[in-house]
């Protein structure tokens, strides 16, 4: 969205959407005119605009086609990658394909698997997971349906329910497909909560109270509260899984295919845990992003806050081994990079795929970071038994912070922890390595810099010292503190500002030798 | 702490604490010299300190005496009703005076009562927690003792831990005395962390390893950690509890006197809960008070982070019932006051106090506020069986907030909770009274205010209206919405910025048009 064209335009961005059916484009006329908007800055954007148009005309095949079932099994493909099991009581998956499974839910049969607004495709054709579920299954296996909800309403319809409780008794499994309606999230607007409709929440918890074996695949597009969590033993986040969403699933819940996808995001426990909730979504025209870097698993990381499930976090139904990590340099200067390798073993019994997770952790820094921070991932497939070698290869940027005072980012020499596992929150491999700064930047001190502060710079701490025995030598109070007195004086001083030294001395240190003192540091 | 002696005179402050000696007195009179200093701030400046300083001499008494014991049992009294019971399981609280009690932990003999730097007082005299315990207990108590820890350092001492458990062993309960030794906090530096020293901590968990009963008394100025909180029985925070604190704590295990305190902060599970943990203490000399408004159980509430002991919480031997909220009025003025009654009653079989808290909750607001804010407490004093009523008169602050638009208290028109309970997390009755601004503030509006925004103002929607009105006439677009229209306008328009309908009406509502209607708005 565009408010302002003709400013948009001069800090390069060319492109106005959705139109404005030449309104702006008069604005922008005028701009040149009057001389606010130079042409160059005109020409640089049309420039940039007529490259794209003419690639696409250059590149436009007249009655080009292409093979839809092709494309649909990528889709399911896809689908299959990025499906995330959440939760897997008592292996209850995969499902046998044997006995009575009770379907349930309207998306089951009316799948909701893209987004709302510009996320609107034309799909060529779109998978029924009922119906996928059912060739898959078989004949061994006796299939019930049952609606659950109705998928235009959040009404809780009583009837429903009852008919799914109905047939989850007869069941020897239930499987509830659930999630977020497309009234519910789209672009343009933002959710106030994080609530799925009551229909279905209510339709969750009182299946699972009548059928134990009670499995939940969710279709929305971003986390969701799962007041019923406890209750139901398996889950599946299927996200908008697209056209092929349906097959995926079902192969996925029969164990046709293994799932092998990770959570981008946290999945909070409630909405008030999230780290802009005390902020959001401002006050009138004020905005605050009060939580800085502590988005996402950066903050309930740091906060100590339990996530329902974390970032990086997925089941598979196989289990996989860490070990041996190593790195060729045990200390590297920040213009060099270090290999880390670690080994991955599929200890199940059915091929799978692992996403290993590489995170970096600062054991100490002077600047507010992150617990750790996510530097490297890698999937790779391990057939039951085999085991691969991943080779994780960091530089500069995988240690470093954006420093606000140069501009650049920055690594603070000393020792990183590299942090390799499953999740966020299962790391399984740790090693240290120290990173050496090449880059020697000034503290900034005034009068009001803690002693300590001061004492911890070394070039802060020569020139305090300096000072401290010239005071030594003229001032009684300064004799008292011994002659080496390091020690003494950091104790002393660890939390008085500078200017402090003044009254403390009792003039003995004055104005002009502070100044001096900070003008020596510059 | 002074920085800038001559701005801080300007800024109304005369005191300058510690003395700078002579040095910054330099300052003032350079200041008054060069025409800096305006000689009557200065003028203002003496006189109120002269004032402060002539009443003390004026009322300075030679040979004045006063009854050192009255004051030293004032003091057991203010502790006796400031010390907290945090926690009583199976009532083991109040101890009986017989059978075998090990006393433990070296505070019982050399307490831990008052706090660092300038809070350093002269005592007159000082209760020491084992003798008072000593005399209260009697004949039939057979008191056993241990150190546990070394008070001057944080070393874990196992030769003192096992002396320890052999005493408990040998006990009915343990009493440990524990807690923060002074080097812990004082003025002029923060603690990095919330721990009790180890060898504290770990006195406690082994100890209550080896004896079920066993009972905490911490002595510390500010909330910490407890790793061993659900191993211990009961739990005492005494705070520094002064000079009669020792002789407090004695009647209070022993149920001679009844505890009544309750907390006045929050106490966390740990650190990382903190409101400011994320941005503590800040980097160089940026320090960003980032948790605003959510402090202390503002904070707690609104995150949904369960604290250890909540703000307002306190245990008492006996039982409180609350009954029978009342208003005198269910709709007010800003400008006048609401009264509100409540009853409690003792109904357990002890003398007690209770102090009753009153909260009031915004139910809706444009602005963010905290879950409830507290607004009235009350103190009495129940015997068994007996039965008060409590008077709160809340006038419009207990229902503004600050407003930093007009600069001023600010109440907004609406609903407010009354909630009255026994702590910030046990809210016993609940009332909703209306409270009506007779304050009129205008909402600012600008080209991104979105339309939804605009409506819910009358004065917006209004506006909004007539020209909608006009645009139906005379635009096809607009035509399309139909005759009323609120309905749909809503939904349609409830999160477009104002100036987007020039584009999505191509041009029919113009750059004019918004320009105008802002104006109308003004």
């Amino acid at each position: 969205a565009v408010d302002d064209r003709v400013s948009a335009l001069m800090a390069g961005l060319e492109l106005e959407m959705p139109s404005s059916y030449g309104i702006n484009d008069r604005k922008i006329v005028e701009a040149v005119r009057s001389g606010k908007l130079p042409e160059e800055v005109l020409d640089r954007a049309v420039e940039r605009l007529l490259k794209i148009i003419f690639k696409a005309i250059d590149n436009k095949k007249e009655g080009a086609t292409y093979d839809r079932l092709a494309h649909h099994l990528l889709a399911r493909d896809v689908a299959k990658e990025c499906i995330v099991l959440l939760k897997n009581e008592d292996n209850i998956l995969p499902l046998k394909r044997q006995g009575t499974i009770a379907i349930i839910g309207a998306f089951a049969k009316k799948p909701r698997f893209e987004g709302g607004g510009s996320s609107h495709v034309n799909p060529t054709m779109i998978d029924i997971p009922y119906d996928e579920i059912e060739k898959l299954a078989g004949d061994t296996v006796r299939l019930l349906y049952a609606q659950g909800y109705n998928p235009e309403s959040e009404e809780i319809d009583e009837n429903l329910i009852n008919e799914a409780k109905d047939i989850a008794r007869q069941a020897d499994v239930a499987v509830i497909f659930a999630g977020l309606p497309e009234t519910y999230e789209s672009e343009g607007y933002d959710r106030p909560h994080m609530r799925m409709p009551e229909s279905h929440n209510r339709l969750i918890s009182e299946v699972s109270d009548v059928q134990k074996n009670t499995v939940v695949v969710l279709s929305n597009g971003a986390p969701v509260e799962m007041p019923w969590i406890d209750k139901v033993k398996g889950l599946f986040e299927s996200y908008l899984a697209g056209q092929g969403g349906g097959y995926a699933i079902a192969e996925l819940l029969f164990g046709l295919a293994n799932p092998c996808g990770k959570l981008a995001e946290t999945f909070p426990q409630k909405l008030s845990h999230n780290p802009s909730y005390l902020n959001f979504p401002g006050e009138d025209d004020r905005v605050e992003y009060r939580e800085g870097i502590f988005v996402g698993y950066r903050y309930y990381d740091k906060k100590g806050i339990d996530p329902l499930f974390p970032f990086g976090y997925g089941l598979s139904y196989t289990t996989f081994e860490y070990a041996g990590i190593s790195v060729d340099k045990k200390e590297i200067d920040d213009t060099e990079t270090v290999t880390v390798k670690v080994r991955v073993k599929n200890t199940g019994n059915m091929p799978g795929k692992e996403i290993v997770q590489l995170y970096v952790r600062d054991v100490e820094s002077s600047v507010i970071r992150p617990e750790k921070e996510l530097k490297g991932f890698e999937k790779i497939e391990l057939q039951p038994g085999e085991e691969k070698e991943l080779t994780f290869t960091l530089d500069k940027r995988a240690f470093a912070y954006y420093n606000v005072d140069i501009k650049d980012w920055y690594v603070e020499t000393g020792e990183f922890e590299i942090l390799v596992g499953s999740s966020s929150r299962d790391i399984r491999l740790r090693e240290t390595i120290k990173v050496n700064s090449t880059r020697k930047i000034k503290k900034r001190f005034d009068r009001n810099t803690p002693i300590g502060d001061l004492l911890e710079d070394p070039m802060g701490a020569m020139v305090f010292k300096q000072l401290m025995e010239q005071l030594m030598q003229s001032s009684p109070l300064f004799a008292g503190i011994g002659g080496e007195g390091s020690q003494m004086m950091r104790a002393m001083f660890r939390y008085m500002p500078l200017r402090s030294l003044i009254n403390f001395s009792r003039g003995a240190f004055t104005e002009e030798m502070l100044n001096d003192l900070l003008e020596r540091l510059k």
